[in-house]
């Protein structure tokens, strides 16, 4: 059984910009990691609704959930869920329960009902509400997209209530052990052991270390008993190639931030 | 004049798991800002042949310029030269300038000049050398398509030397401005102020701060005279909403990081 897949579309002038680190990638993609669902590519764009909905069409139906994150907000800026409902073809209504939250929401922080405050409660029509207790605007759910916050304490809050909702797969092990040697020395060992094991996704990154350059080997796989029977043989290998350049250290580590849920 | 344009694309299936975050895209971005470059959008795609293939043909003839970071090493999991050559329809072969530097960094690292060295020096026909002396493997210009590593620190050695040979545009210049009230109580007069003046880019960001909501205000362009009117607009509509709401504060603070170079 294949894992379920995803897409995420960051939609943020301010991260194209230079102006903000985006870190909403690396928080949504670790979650999706830990329940299996295998994040299969990113977009970042701009805040244009050609853009926008020009996206959407073409991730929508390539991957089992897409999550938006960005221009939900009242402003003249946020933009998402009018693109959102143009790329679906839907209309954009009142929706009643969006209303209420926002409703709310004002009431408990002594703010005005506004017309800004009305913007956000017009959704595409069959949206399912991701609620907002934070800063009012609510994320939604339309077919097989999911609309969330920019902002990244308020998206967490938005991807926590969803999570649990979607399809679960096999989650995703990573093991790594890093050596302190070039890539190019292992590269060959290591390509035959991928030939030997060619259902683990394995990669080679460098790094340095001390002024010391080191590689760092990657074993991922949904495959848990086959994952271990890699690593050991990774393992051996390692140590076969240390022990042959004689005073090479090897330092060895585990991953262990995709654990099973 | 229109600025130039650019697209990044991040090969990372380690972004992607979930492993690491990335960095690359928020350094790029700064610095293209810096010289007037308009990142148009990201993508962040796995290591795979399709995808690298599809990717570089959706992309390079709709911007100038298309960065890629990651895959130029000598190990299995390194695709990208051969990916980005097949969607150029080029051969691939020894590129003497790449095999002088790759053995040269090799006798100096008392590394052998192996198969995986070689492997480094195979490029795209009619490839211009990005020099990486820091871990041996270049990186390559193959017509508007700029090859890096996905490493850091190497990627940055390698950006610099390519910036001064970019055609530069005019740096776009942002100033903002954090007050502290919710996005919705503004919504309505900062979209006048946008419609007052539809050349310059307005973006509304919501935060926190000692657990008071607050909004970033913040105003885009390469026009700095047009700007600086917008900002002081800005700067009266924001004293005259603070004054309305009584004992608002405001905290205000300008923008310096895409400075004029």
């Amino acid at each position: 059984m294949l894992n379920p897949t995803a897409a995420i579309i960051i939609i943020g002038n301010e991260i194209l910009s230079g102006r903000i680190q985006d870190i909403n990638v690396f928080y949504i993609a670790k979650k999706l990691a830990e329940v299996g669902i295998k994040l299969s590519e990113v977009r970042i764009i701009p805040d244009t609704q050609k853009m926008i909905v020009d996206t959407v069409l073409a991730l929508k139906s390539q991957y089992d959930y897409i999550f938006t994150t960005g221009g939900i907000g009242p402003t003249h800026d946020d933009i998402t869920t009018v693109a959102v409902a143009t790329a679906l073809n839907l209309p954009i209504e009142l929706n009643p329960l969006a209303e209420n939250a926002i409703k709310k929401f004002c009431s408990i922080h002594n703010q005005l009902f506004n017309q800004a405050g009305e913007k956000m409660a017009f959704l595409p029509r069959g949206s399912k509400l991701i609620n907002n207790n934070i800063s009012g605007a609510p994320g939604f759910i339309v077919e097989n997209i999911y609309v969330m916050a920019g902002v990244p304490y308020i998206m967490h809050s938005m991807f926590e209530q969803v999570l649990p909702t979607l399809k679960h797969g096999q989650p995703i092990i990573s093991k790594h052990i890093d050596i302190m040697i070039g890539e190019n020395i292992i590269a060959a060992d290591f390509a035959d052991l991928q030939n030997k094991y060619p259902a683990i996704e394995m990669g080679s990154y460098p790094f340095k270390k001390d002024d010391q350059h080191g590689t760092s080997l990657v074993l991922s796989s949904a495959n848990t008993p086959l994952l271990e029977q890699a690593y050991t043989d990774l393992l051996k290998l390692v140590h076969r190639t240390s022990s042959e350049r004689n005073s090479i250290s090897c330092v060895k580590s585990v991953d262990h931030h995709h654990e099973l849920t």
